[in-house]
C-alpha cells in the first residue's frame, strides 16, 4: 500500500453505471525522504482514489491498489485498481514522528 | 485509476477475435505539475486503452487499470489492462480548477 | 495496453511444461515523443511476451500486461504476465499519423 | 518478490472494519548497488505493508506485493496489496555476503 | 515476462509456512541496451523470485510477476509474486546474438 494526501477531487458525470455515486479524489503519494530522514515528500505520481472511509480533501490516506481495491465491501463489484481503506494519524519512521495529524490541525 | 488524455487511436485488423470491434484510443496520462501546483501536465508514458463510454479525441477521461479493466459489462471477458470508466469534467486540486472540460470546448 | 516492436527472440528448452511451445518474442514499447509530438519513440524497457497472433519480428504489436494475459484461449494456463492480441496496422496521434505498417513495406 | 528495511510504522484508527488489528509497517525497499556490486542501498521508494510474521522495526523482510498478498492465512481478506512473509536472516550477492542479521546484532 | 540473472540468493528462516522448502533468488533484471542494440543491460532492479526450474546462480532465466507467477504446480498456492519459468539458452534481438548460455560457459 501506500500512503498519500488528498489534495483535490475530479468530476465525472459520463461514467459506468456501476461507478456512479463514488467520490474519487486526487490523491498525491507521499514517500519518505532519502536526504531528510524524517520527512515525507510527494513522489510527483498522481492517482484518483475512490473513498471508502469518509476522508476529506487535506487529509493524509492509506490507500490499497490492484484488485485488492475490490476488497471492501463499498467497492467489490466496481471497476477500480485504487481505494483509500484508512486515514492516517501518525507517521514514525527512523524514531522521529514524521506526520501528526493532530498537529497539522 | 489515472486521469489522461485521449491523443489518438490504433487501428489493428489482425487481432485476438473477442477484441473484434473494441475502440482502441491512445491516452497519455496526467500528472499535477509539482512545480505549478495548480496545472496538469503528460507523465510522459503511452497506453492504449479499451473505451466503454462512447469518448473522443481530445477528451480527458479517467482509467482504470489491470485486472479491474475487466470490471464493466462490455470488458468482463476481453483480454485487457486497461478502460476507459468516465469522461472528465472537472478536476480540482489545491483549491484550484486545474481543468474544466466546458471551458476548453 | 502498451504497444511494442518486436526486435528479437529468446529461446529457452528448460522451461515448465505449460510453456512448451510458446513463442517467446522480445518487445520494446513504444511511447508519443513529448518532444516531437508526431512520432514513437522506444521507452528503453524490454518484455517478453508471449504471442497469440502469429506475428513476426519487426512488426508493431499491442500487447496486454497482467492477469488479462492469460485471457485468450492459448493462453488461459499459461504462467504469463504480457501476450501479444493484435498486429498494429496504424497509429495517428495528435492527427498524424505515426506509424503505417504498410508505409515501413 | 522485493526485500527491505522496516523503518517505521503508521496508525490507522479511522479505516475499514477488516484491517482493524493488522501492523502497517514502513517498508524501504532495497536493491543491489550497480556500482559497489557487493552492497544493498535503498531504492527511494516507500511501501506500507501489513506484517504476518512477527517483524520489528530495523529488521530486513521479504515482501510480497498484489493479489498474491492475501495469499496466507491471516491475509486473505484484507484490501492489501503489500506483505510480509518472512524475515531475512542472509542476502549473497556475487559470491557476497551483502546482509547477515546477526552480524547486524 | 522479463529475463535477468540470478546473482545470490536470500535465507529466511522465519516465514510464512507454505514458504518453506522453496528456494529464493536474487534476480538482476535484464534489458536491450538502447545505445548499444546488441547487448543486454542491468536495469538496476532487484528482485526476489521462486525457483520452479532447478536453475542456478549466474544463469539467466525468463521470470514472470503478479498472479500469473502462481500459475505452476508448484506454486499454485504461494504468496508469490515472482517465480522462475525457464532457464534461457539463447536471446537473439535486432538480428544478433546478444545472449548464449553455451558461449558463457
Amino acid at each position: 500500500m501506500f500512503i498519500g494526501r488528498i489534495t483535490g477531487s475530479i468530476v465525472s458525470t459520463h461514467k459506468v453505471d456501476s461507478m456512479v455515486g463514488q467520490t474519487l479524489f486526487v490523491v498525491e503519494p507521499l514517500r519518505v525522504d532519502e536526504k531528510n530522514k524524517d520527512s515525507l515528500k510527494s513522489t510527483g505520481r498522481t492517482f484518483i482514489v475512490v473513498d471508502t472511509v469518509g476522508a476529506g480533501v487535506g487529509e493524509v490516506v492509506l490507500c490499497v491498489q490492484g484488485s485488492s481495491a475490490r476488497y471492501t465491501e463499498e467497492t467489490k463489484k466496481l471497476p477500480i485498481d485504487a481505494a483509500i481503506i484508512g486515514i492516517v494519524d501518525e507517521v514514525t519512521v527512523h524514531n522521529a514522528q514524521v506526520y501528526d495529524k493532530d498537529g497539522e490541525e
